[in-house]
């Protein structure tokens, strides 16, 4: 979908003909084009759902068979499902069979990496990333890049996670008990999406979570993720002492049966870690932590998402889930950060990691939060070191607490450092963070804010094309092409409406300055005169004393003035 | 002024009794009070402007002397109050004489500071950043802060700027040939200071420059800083080769006598430098920087602001105004940053520093603009090993140039993580930064856009008292405070609108959940309920597994439910 009439859509077309890569191409009034990384995004109608471009891979590597899979249950939808009898709007679309491995086999990206085997999925990648499909397969088959990718969800468009790769950003939607529809969530990810999200997580928490989830799946070209502890709390009636790993273990395939790319598991919160946050500011913050935690504490036994953690690796090696190691005991407040229930739990995230990598199961491990700005780096440091280089994906950090209503600029601060240093994925954080449940406009900021951190990232690390979209738009402004300035943008619309602000005109939008300075005081003009008239100067060999002071005569004689009028 | 019910001003009394330093005095729910840094600002009508807060103090040092100074001319105003004969709006309040120092004085905060003086201005100063006088002093003397406060600006509460205090913010105002009124102008500076900028420059380029100074300077309560070439070169109709050093001489004094606080000064862009741009991707970006190479190559004679400099030294002594060193070559994109240009103007501004130092004039250094993120913090080092130590006042930077309409967020990047290696004041960047002007909300927008990356900068450094203020309002968060929440964050009125709108009920407003979660499923709550029913696991010389076990069963017992009722 295009956002802006300089914006089309190209295809590139990779070794075989059913591998082709969305890009935007810009065009721009002097001739020349820019094209983009681009997610292609919901075309059709969101009651029926995206095509399976994966689908095809997906069969003809043979190692995976349809199967009847779990029978859906009232509960699954909550109890006011169960109390209704049924749940609030059915998936209308197709409800192809689930698929799972063949008994004895593998299907996870790493598996295949790891085996000398470059997937359709790595050939994707390795275009929309401009680089040479080998990084890809052995970044995967290392453990330092996912490719999260369901073999349920053959509607997403693949993209990794690494390092090595742009910089990724997750965008969080989802309802809650207090508001929000189905329509709206489904609306929210096609939004996110537009905007450049590059995964999108699911965090419902309300009514009707499975078949919330149906619609978004379905309906989504990027990577899902999901908490599937909320979705169990759900089915025992929010009290969390009666989770149990059967209904945990059920949850989970219910949703590897419907697509979820990956899953935040949190089982590094092990009892003997649960006092380390009595003392601290804000205690346990993270959902999932703290219902780990109240479960610990009620048993008095060990997290069964870690005595069970090997079964959890076997059921995501036959659908290929990616883990999301989930940072239970993440800090709340700046002043808990890098403590040890924090440092603690990602020693155990560390042990976890090699324990899925044994499974040939994708791996990204969760980071903080809130994290004091000379305390970031700290962090990625630690993960990288400690999980042998696994993706690291961190909410934020904010730098401080004290702006709530503008977390996502205290955050974007935290997450372009962490990011600068080795994080490979950012979770947004909108405007409404602590506060509130994110509209349209609070998704839309959050994923625009994080997008641009995160290309500052890709720019600090020195990613071979990053700094060229920079580039490409400077030369525009410096060449007063306003709109190939707004087309540019990561925001086109909100660029040429502030442009409009002040001066409206159609005239202006080709005018030689703008309105900070108006018409007759305009330093990038007058650099451009200089540029023109003393150009010369540093021709080779010439010494640029001798070229100035020619180009000076001639410069009083031409009217010594360095403005000129605008076409305006 | 008040911006929150729960908010009142307090003012702490120093050695003497008209030293009253004004703070926000923050209520809270729970019978604690947090006491905020503040600006008292406006309490007259714009008409009146403000009390001479300094007068006394500058009168009873008996080193000044009032006198008729210099009379204000049409051109001062502009060429089109030559043709109306007039000025738009003549200032309405008392027109005081201006004073000066008496022939063989030097009335600069660094000229007593360095003498072992300590002026009330010092005290006043010491008692907003919660230090020793002592420390203000010395460092004044030592050129690492400044305190901008010219002789004729009584009205301004002193505040200090150095890498040793709280991390401070400037806004830009000021009309264009474009757009605005004096009024606006007025408007935009009270607003600007309500929100918590700390000094503000009027960067007015279009006509009336003089009478709104005049405006502007009579209701400031904070340090105002200027580019008077702006002015001379209106002076001279807009063209640049007409510049003279007498021109720029009587503009100087005619701002001296308003009450300017520093200035900025653009006179390390050297005839040699001009040249290292032209192969820029921006070229000059710099206004100021851009006329003085146009005004260099036209004579192809040194920069008359670097031949005078001694000249102007003289003149700044006797006012107390203090240099801002402009950065006349400063990178305009990313691409062009940490170049040749910028880093040889950047080793003259070091010597222009030493020399002013040997005046006792106040210096600060200017700095970019744009840089990728990973050669921000050279930018900072390099600045306070070449300028000795001398304040860094920077402008953002921006981390990326793909996002015009969001370069607050690109620049709030950069502007942190410069301000956390050294940096003392950062110029704030507003949404409309390379579209349009900024209206009252941009205005807002980009001053706590960089409060908030001032404060995480001044939390990086573990300024003594700048975690505090996290703690507090992250504690309010732990318990529920929400009224505390919003009276304790930067913006008060967006952090309860935004509550609002998922919440709007008042019981909501000390209700024991959040939006994000509902009542049912909140993980502040079950932290908390961990705390309370296992706080005791924690005592000292007890085993936390055999106090664990012991909670456990006690918390079976009670029902085995970390959830509570909402009270709401």
């Amino acid at each position: 979908m295009t956002v802006h009439d300089a914006h089309s859509r190209i295809h590139v077309t990779g070794p075989r003909p059913d591998i082709r890569v969305p890009q935007t191409r810009v065009h721009l009034t002097n001739g020349e084009t820019f094209d983009r990384y681009a997610t292609e995004g919901p075309g059709s109608a969101p009651e029926v759902g995206l095509p399976g471009l994966r689908a095809d891979w997906i069969v003809e590597r043979g190692d995976t068979e349809a199967y009847d899979g779990r029978e859906t249950q009232l509960l699954d939808n909550g109890r006011s499902a169960v109390r209704r009898g049924a749940a609030a709007e059915e998936w209308q679309g197709e409800n192809p069979q689930p698929r799972k491995a063949i008994a004895g086999k593998n299907v996870t990206q790493m598996h295949y990496a790891r085996n000398g085997i470059v997937t359709p999925e790595m050939e994707f990648v390795a275009i929309r990333e401009g680089c040479d499909v080998e990084l890809v397969r052995s970044e995967v088959a290392a453990g330092r890049a996912i490719i999260p990718a369901n073999i349920n969800h053959p509607e997403a468009e693949p993209m990794i996670i690494g390092k090595r790769f742009l910089v990724k950003v997750n965008a969080n939607i989802g309802n809650s008990a207090v508001t929000s529809s189905i329509a709206e969530e489904v609306d929210k990810l096609t939004w996110a999406v537009t905007w450049g999200a590059d995964t999108v997580m699911d965090l419902s928490t309300g009514d009707d979570i499975h078949t919330t989830r149906e619609w978004i799946v379905r309906n989504s070209p990027v990577p899902i993720g999901t908490v599937p502890i909320y979705q169990a709390l759900e089915k025992v009636n929010g009290e969390a002492d009666k989770l149990t790993w059967e209904i945990f273990r059920d949850t989970v395939i219910e949703q590897c049966e419907q697509g979820v790319d990956y899953m935040t598991v949190h089982a590094g919160v092990l009892l003997r870690y649960v006092p380390m946050t009595a003392d601290r500011v804000t205690g346990i913050v993270s959902r999932g932590g703290s219902i780990m935690a109240g479960w610990c504490l009620a048993h008095h036994q060990e997290n069964f998402l870690y005595t069970h953690f090997d079964e959890l690796c076997e059921i995501f090696a036959q659908y290929d889930v990616s883990f999301s190691l989930g940072d239970g005991l993440r800090p709340g407040s700046t002043a808990d950060a890098n403590d040890e229930a924090q440092f603690s739990e990602l020693r155990t995230l560390a042990e976890l990691t090699e324990r899925a990598w044994k499974y040939d199961v994708q791996v990204m491990v969760e980071g903080p939060g809130h994290v004091p700005l000379n305390l970031v780096e700290e962090n990625v440091v630690l993960q990288q070191d400690w999980c042998k280089g696994a993706p690291f994906y961190t909410l934020g950090p904010l730098a401080t607490d004290i702006a709530p209503g503008y977390d996502h600029i205290t955050s974007a601060i935290g997450a372009a450092t962490i990011a600068m240093h080795g994080t490979a994925m950012l979770c947004y954080v909108t405007p409404k963070e602590h506060l509130g449940l994110p509209n349209r406009d609070d998704v839309k900021t959050g994923v625009i804010t994080y997008k641009l951190s995160a290309h500052a990232a890709d720019v600090a690390k020195g990613h071979p094309r990053a700094r060229d979209w920079d580039d490409a738009l400077s030369k525009a402004r410096f060449e007063f092409r306003w709109r190939d300035q707004f087309a540019l943008s990561l925001d086109p619309h909100t660029a040429e409406a502030f442009h409009d602000e002040t001066l409206p005109a159609e005239a202006s939008k080709t005018a030689h300055f703008c309105s900070m300075c108006g018409p007759k005081f305009c330093s990038m003009k007058i650099s451009q005169d200089v540029r023109e008239r003393f150009g010369s100067a540093l021709e080779p060999g010439l010494d640029p004393e001798v070229g100035m002071k020619e180009k000076s005569e001639e410069f009083i004689e031409l009217g010594g003035t360095v403005y000129v009028e605008p076409r305006a």
